[in-house]
């Protein structure tokens, strides 16, 4: 098993997978991604992935012409290459290679990169047991609707948890939660699921629709509406979700306990069936 | 003569040059950058730049081990391999390559990249001629202070100007006029140059501060400070300044001519005593 790259037509072992310094990505981070979980060599929710990857791209004017099942076939076929059955999918596309100017290249085709990593799950006693978040100012742009390479202030947030001993950093924008550096957030509040409304400043998650139609189906009442700093610091429960880390109880926020500081019943019942429906997946 | 490209210690022909897809550049565009004017030679204000190169990645904690004059030595050698005298330098330092996670990696280099192009000019009718700008809202990032790899509003923004058949985008936030997207703007107002104050939504102009120092050093009344829009559009001369452009006049935004649409009388004498300064400039 091994690590397995892509780009523009060619397959190969990752480390020898090799980009241009003019292209776009590099320069502009003029591009758009993706990051897909594979359980047991089914891509998850690949319609919804790429259906925001084509978001993404039109929101940027990024033209390429893959259709969703050319690009099935190579998420299976690099999947089938690392031999990874849980593997960690990531697509680029770029605006591609041309000599550092800023409006558009007037030619050239996008780059369209991937990767396929082995999946390497937390460890039990975090998903389980749970998180520390920070809050921090959300200073982002007014696009984080869109998916693009422009990650910097991510990063720094990501650090900073880091640097505080927490799993994740929580965008706050003047008062109303966004999401994480790197997740999308959920809250519960006088029983009630909620997560941030959809916006230009918040990224529509494709596990946090999972976990609306997930808690939806089992009657829960889940709604998306803002979320304040004062309501979330008084959640009954909060838990992040995103394709890696899928359901995770966030048990303390800078520093105090949510709840008693140990997961909510909610968040370990979602945890669960999302749990038991990737576990079912199959390709469609 | 040729294009020639600097990665991590070797030169070589700037097309041989390439790099990981796990450069945190293309995944996060996590870096900072410079670019620099070389006038027969002689690379412009290069302390200058080095500072802001410094101090951009100080404020993202990149940190890199280059000194001034071992970065200076970079330059001459580059150019003088290219056999550019008149040069356009780019520089991009990234936090390295390393598996795709937010956080800092924990070991590794950062990345250093050099490009050593032939400068092209505007045309002269361009130049001497002026250009029309159009206005955009600024939904860039908090910390545009920061010379980041961050580039896809300004790119955006950049082809929105092409497409409206302008030369620039310039970035409106809340009423108060943030700088172009690839520039930095002046404007005349009751005889007084004005150019926006420096805070986190604005990039340090290595011109612009040439600029100001000029046009004081002549005895002409300088000012930093916020520019209204509405104060942009009934301006006596607008121009804008960059290190590619030098001092270009705006004759035209959104459509309205500035002044009778021909550039004025002090954008002309500054552009011309800058031409006069960079043409005497010498290894310092």
């Amino acid at each position: 098993m091994t690590d397995i790259g892509y780009l523009n037509g060619q397959f190969a072992p990752l480390e020898e997978i090799k980009i241009s310094p003019d292209d776009r990505g590099f320069l502009f981070g003029d591009g758009v991604y993706e990051v897909i979980r594979a359980y047991h060599g089914v891509p998850a929710f690949w319609g919804e992935h790429f259906a925001r990857l084509v978001r993404s791209a039109r929101e940027i004017q990024l033209a390429f012409s893959l259709e969703q099942t050319d690009f099935q076939r190579l998420l299976l076929s690099g999947l089938q290459r690392s031999g990874y059955q849980e593997g960690k999918i990531y697509i680029q596309v770029t605006r591609g290679v041309a000599p550092r100017e800023h409006a558009f290249p007037s030619k050239g085709e996008p780059t369209v990169f991937l990767s396929f990593r082995k999946m390497v799950a937390l460890p039990m006693e975090v998903s389980q047991g749970g998180v520390s978040v920070i809050t921090c100012p959300d200073i982002r742009w007014d696009r984080c609707d869109i998916k693009s390479l422009n990650l910097l202030p991510n990063v720094l947030a990501k650090q900073k948890a880091r640097e505080a001993k927490a799993f994740e950093a929580i965008f706050v924008r003047e008062g109303w939660v966004s999401e994480g550096a790197t997740s999308n957030i959920f809250a519960v509040k006088d029983g009630v699921i909620i997560t941030p409304e959809r916006n230009h400043f918040v990224l529509a998650g494709v596990t946090q629709q999972q976990i609306v139609t997930l808690a939806r189906a089992k009657g829960m009442d889940v709604q998306f509406r803002p979320i304040s700093i004062s309501d979330l610091l008084q959640s009954e429960e909060v838990f992040l979700v995103g394709t890696t880390i899928e359901v995770l109880p966030v048990i303390q926020i800078n520093g105090e306990p949510v709840r008693d500081g140990t997961p909510g019943p909610i968040t370990t019942i979602l945890q669960k069936q999302f749990g038991a429906y990737v576990s079912d997946l199959t390709l469609s």
